[in-house]
């Protein structure tokens, strides 16, 4: 049977990667077979082009050539790794997927929808997320508790009135999408979140 | 005035870089202002991009990731490099260009002509060259003069059939595209090439 494919979004500081290992140990002790990866990256190319996007010296970098190397990125790592462990039966928790290219590249930045499902075109045909979890903090919170963590690369760079309307832009994707994103509440505890993850996905049959 | 644009197009060892050289030799003693630069590459970002494209260990890279990775080059060094050369007034000579992709990853690794439009839609929609000089000469020898020159990269290693379908690819291109590709006959040595080129050039009124 193939594997469950479920994608973690939301903007910087969300707790995208806290509630990735909530996850991960709570399938462990469940015996769920499954891989944790993430975007941009999660496989040896993918991770070079990574490299590059991130590389905070790159202020100069385009729109649009930054959409190309996430969308580069992302077909790397869907034949690399996501869709390998798919056909296995396991499941994917993946830091990050189209719904990011839609909300940081589209809302933040300005390109188009049109642009975007075309570059991402084979994403969109072949591996769309069983479900997308929209981690919902407020921006100016986000924001506050990443910064200061470590040296920011280039997409934490870009300010907090970016940072906004990438989290305006995650929440009109939710009306658009209410059959894959679902968002979360995240404004009580880190263990409270985990617990509503956790219940969410049960309830759909995502996870045993 | 606005520069103008000329790239350079072919299959491996036919000998761009040579021509390139000579044109801009012949442009430096008219005085004629000018850049060389290439694809993929020709700026800082685009430059790391083609470290990732041609890495000879990459290769599990799919052909769509190939693909928008050279979409992403091309963008950035179309930003950083091209545009202020033109806009400055300046003869920029590209080796390789647009049509290359159409040539490479089209003809050559068969993606369709469709989605290689769209992930070029910046390239096609503001910067198509003034002219593009598809050096013609036959595979079997330019592959034979390329190869054992030093260690193949990543597109250097896909072999004689891949080339061969490269270059059946620029000669449909050359029928799709009489306006503006133009087939130079490179049979005969390199000094009557660029006699021709530098003949073909003012003729068209594009070198002084």
């Amino acid at each position: 049977m193939k594997g469950k494919f479920i994608t973690f979004e939301g903007c910087e500081g969300a707790g995208k990667s806290t509630q990735i290992r909530f996850l991960s140990a709570y399938l462990g002790e469940r015996n769920i077979p499954h891989i944790v990866t993430r975007e941009p990256g999660g496989s040896d190319i993918s991770e070079a082009i990574r490299k590059v996007i991130l590389d905070g010296r790159f202020t100069a970098m385009t729109d649009e050539c930054e959409a190309l190397l996430y969308a580069a990125a992302r077909v790397q790592h869907l034949a690399d790794t996501v869709a390998p462990a798919l056909e296995a039966g396991k499941t994917v928790l993946c830091d990050r997927y189209l719904f990011s290219s839609f909300a940081y590249q589209g809302y933040g930045r300005g390109l188009s929808r049109k642009f975007l499902q075309e570059i991402n075109s084979y994403a969109i045909g072949h591996f769309m997320p069983d479900i997308a979890l929209f981690l919902d903090i407020p921006p100016a919170r986000a924001f506050e508790r990443k910064h200061g963590a470590d040296r920011d690369d280039r997409i934490e760079q870009a300010g907090a009135e970016f940072h906004r309307r990438v989290y305006e832009g995650y929440c009109r994707l939710t009306e658009e999408y209410p059959e894959t994103i679902v968002r979360v509440d995240c404004s009580g505890t880190k263990f409270e979140t985990k617990d509503k993850i956790a219940r969410l996905l049960r309830e759909r049959g995502l996870i045993g």
